[in-house]
């Protein structure tokens, strides 16, 4: 269980019933698929979205059977979407150990990712009908968003405008989407949940865009497996896409064109052209608009969601 | 188009709004999955579902409109079904054209089926609210065959029952769902629509376990490509499995242990220990039972859904 949450307590005791519940819906009789939701729910993410959704709701009154339930939806979309996520980018590890895909085949990880969905959308069905489309626009995004990328590939004149919409769909969708049906669970309005959701999404953002910065900035061994995995995919995220435009002597583009990836220039290419330096930038701007929209609205718990946010995106915020 | 329903024009005419609505739902600004939605909608498949769907709304009075759209949905979970399967089972084949896994490579195909997953339930879930559980739970369904069938691949003790769950899972349940939601927004009852369904139900487990004998009773030829890709897959169908059963000399399955699949010897061992024959006993109890509940409830559209059972699943029920 992540150590994300330990500092904020309430939330963390609606996390341990998250995953029970995520647990429980995933159960089922076939012992393949039991070892593999066990595999997959041993060392778990950090339950983000869960703990924005649950800190949302905590604006007002909530039920927490009902939340919990929800959150569990929204945490087995995002799992099957990492699953499939890393059969498409060829990923070895996720979350510190073995994918589904490199450990058990893609062909399991196809149907363990279609069978979450399933489970995911079962539980949105059964208890919150009117959530159910909102869930399915956001699948969408998600699914869009993998599109778009995987158009883009190899494509050195991939820009900016592409790469946001790529993560607005896989990252900051969720983002939203889980602060505003928070919000709705509540009891808050419409209007209410959807300007709280803009800051999800913003923040979803900015964490998506600080993750890819991570990818070059840290030093070389840890970040020679993610960005091999990226770079090898032809996937150029921003800190490159950035660097890219800058590329006064055309050196980064061979680079990134030749047969032999050489990480170390790369990286270094993409600090000295200003590509992270302008991510972070960027990540700036979207972390302050979240931000903004807490300080803002200024509901019961949001200095708590901004202290949140703080972990999550850098503490000068 | 498919021919299929050439002498059925009524549903003919609603099947080809059906098509158009899949293409409408499916519609995206993306170039890529746009070039991938034409391709496999350029040789559809037969609409079967659809069709069932239709002629059993015709038992009252329904809503074309509705109805079409509802249909269109249900195609649209078998189709990224199928363009899962395929992945799975690395097929290069599907409806006579090369399969997209194959075409586009197995990332693309995973994604496709979650974009047209996603795009489904987004369809359901605008327009048929009371439906979307019983799509989830069918979807739940047609996971777990595929889980089961995994489970079990190269598994000589294989069993009926095994096979059975997974057909049950993977083609009866959408048959089944088909009739049920037709009925349904005809304004039938849930135990009326229900009652209905398992008509579909058992005309799905027919059908495919026809399917499977066809694998196995064509000659060498037209045989080969799709049981070489389900036996080299280690996935064994009922005639396989009840051939098995009578395996005297365990000549069978030395050949199916072997590292040379020799179809001409599997393919007539099959029939020499009685599995296509058994097998075609079964479908013909499925289909009776099918028969049986049209004949029991005599709707107005009865006869005519009984012709097309017939169509499908042999004449002399």
């Amino acid at each position: 269980m992540t150590l994300f949450w330990d500092n904020n307590i309430g939330v963390r005791d609606e996390i341990i019933k998250v995953e029970m519940k995520m647990r429980e819906a995933l159960y089922t009789r076939s012992p393949s698929m039991r070892h593999i939701i066990d595999y997959l729910l041993e060392k778990g993410g950090k339950y983000i979205r869960s703990g924005l959704m649950i800190l949302a709701a905590g604006n007002g009154d909530y039920d927490s059977d009902r939340i919990t339930t929800l959150a569990a939806s929204m945490e087995m979309v995002h799992l099957a979407t990492l699953v499939h996520d890393d059969i498409i980018d060829d990923s070895d590890m996720r979350r510190g150990k073995e994918s589904i895909q490199s450990k058990f085949g893609k062909d399991t990880a196809v149907y363990t990712g279609d069978y979450i969905f399933a489970k995911a959308y079962r539980l949105v069905a059964m208890n919150y009908n009117d959530h159910i489309d909102r869930f399915a626009d956001r699948m969408e995004s998600i699914c869009m968003g993998e599109v778009i990328q995987n158009e883009n590939r190899y494509n050195s004149n991939m820009n900016v405008r592409k790469y946001l919409r790529i993560i607005s769909g896989k990252t900051a969708a969720l983002f939203g989407l889980s602060i505003l049906l928070g919000m709705h669970e509540a009891g808050f309005s419409e209007k209410e949940s959807r300007t709280m959701g803009m800051c999800g999404y913003h923040a979803g953002m900015a964490f998506q865009i600080i993750d890819d910065c991570l990818d070059y900035s840290s030093d070389l061994k840890t970040m020679g497996k993610n960005t091999r995995t990226d770079l090898t995919n032809g996937i150029y995220t921003l800190p490159l896409i950035y660097a890219l435009g800058d590329d006064k002597k055309g050196m980064l583009r061979d680079c990134i064109d030749s047969d032999r990836i050489d990480m170390d220039m790369i990286q270094r290419l993409v600090v000295e052209n200003g590509g992270l330096e302008k991510s972070m930038d960027l990540a700036g701007k979207y972390t302050k608009k979240s931000i903004t929209v807490l300080k803002d609205t200024g509901y019961r718990n949001n200095e708590e969601i901004m202290g949140v946010m703080k972990k999550l995106l850098g503490r000068k915020y």
